[in-house]
């Protein structure tokens, strides 16, 4: 899957001068980048045999998205605050600098089911671990993650142990 | 498709009082729902004959994601300001109160490119002509408009005149 780093765009000083952003947009737009991207995140998927998927806003709803579908599940929106209209529930993280804030719908999950979740990017892994809590709040299962791009530098993974972790491309 | 009106939960006062939101959340949640609004909308894309897919952030992304990939089509994202990496064109909207600003990447449509605009919901239209523009700046063309839900009574339709617009479900 190696060559899928050709479309992977390195903008320097994004979001804050002395970060490299890895853009995935030439990916996304290349028809073929994008299938292969969703078949492997597919097949991983569906080894996690999760009843549902779970997208991450907002880069995580199109790859969320697109899997939902292609595997034929079910799809759940965690959101930023004050975006999902009915009654939600929530979880505080902290980032490098200050906190953020992931939300649920509380009938989001029901008892006992699988949930995968999805998203472009595993930094340091807080985003992840705040949605996993918020599928164990409502008894849930984290059936596993899945990004596109890992940055293993920065040791996310370690702190979704010990739920599976899949990545296509490492950095 | 009028069945799929039963996975479309009504929110009363969000986002703000006296607005009753269209929640698709039961939608999402439900994989044959999902399914069926995703082969509606494909049909329509299909008949529209785009060479890329747009979804508008954030909930846009979910439904093109998943066309993109389901008619084998590249994806672009128009997100809201100041989240897309690499350098951007912008237009601003006038909404009910205030206004909005969307961006697209520079180099997201190539001149004569046939795009079609994807988005939960078409309200006053606002949005979606916005995203028109853009398209039309960069010399692309718009292929035409699919929306989940269409609150007709807006007149939104009349905005995106003379370009084909599609939507399932109709209040």
């Amino acid at each position: 899957m190696q060559e899928l780093k050709d479309f992977i765009r390195d903008i320097p000083d994004f979001p804050k001068p002395g970060i490299v952003f890895k853009d995935i947009s030439p990916m996304l737009k290349n028809p073929s980048a994008l299938k292969k991207t969703i078949d492997f995140m597919a097949e991983k998927l569906t080894s996690l045999k999760p009843d549902v998927v779970l997208g991450i806003e907002s880069r995580g709803f199109i790859f969320g998205g697109a899997l939902a579908v292609a595997t034929a599940k079910g799809f759940l929106p965690a959101r930023k605050p004050g975006k999902l209209p009915y009654k939600t529930d929530q979880v505080s993280y902290d980032l490098e600098y200050g906190s953020n804030c992931l939300e649920l719908h509380i009938d989001a999950v029901e008892p006992g089911q699988r949930v995968v979740i999805v998203d472009d990017l595993l930094a340091t892994g807080g985003t992840a671990s705040a949605c996993a809590e918020l599928i164990r709040r409502q008894k849930g299962i984290v059936a596993g993650h899945l990004f596109v791009v890992e940055l293993s530098f920065l040791n996310g993974r370690t702190k979704l142990d010990p739920d599976p972790v899949y990545s296509i491309l490492d950095y």
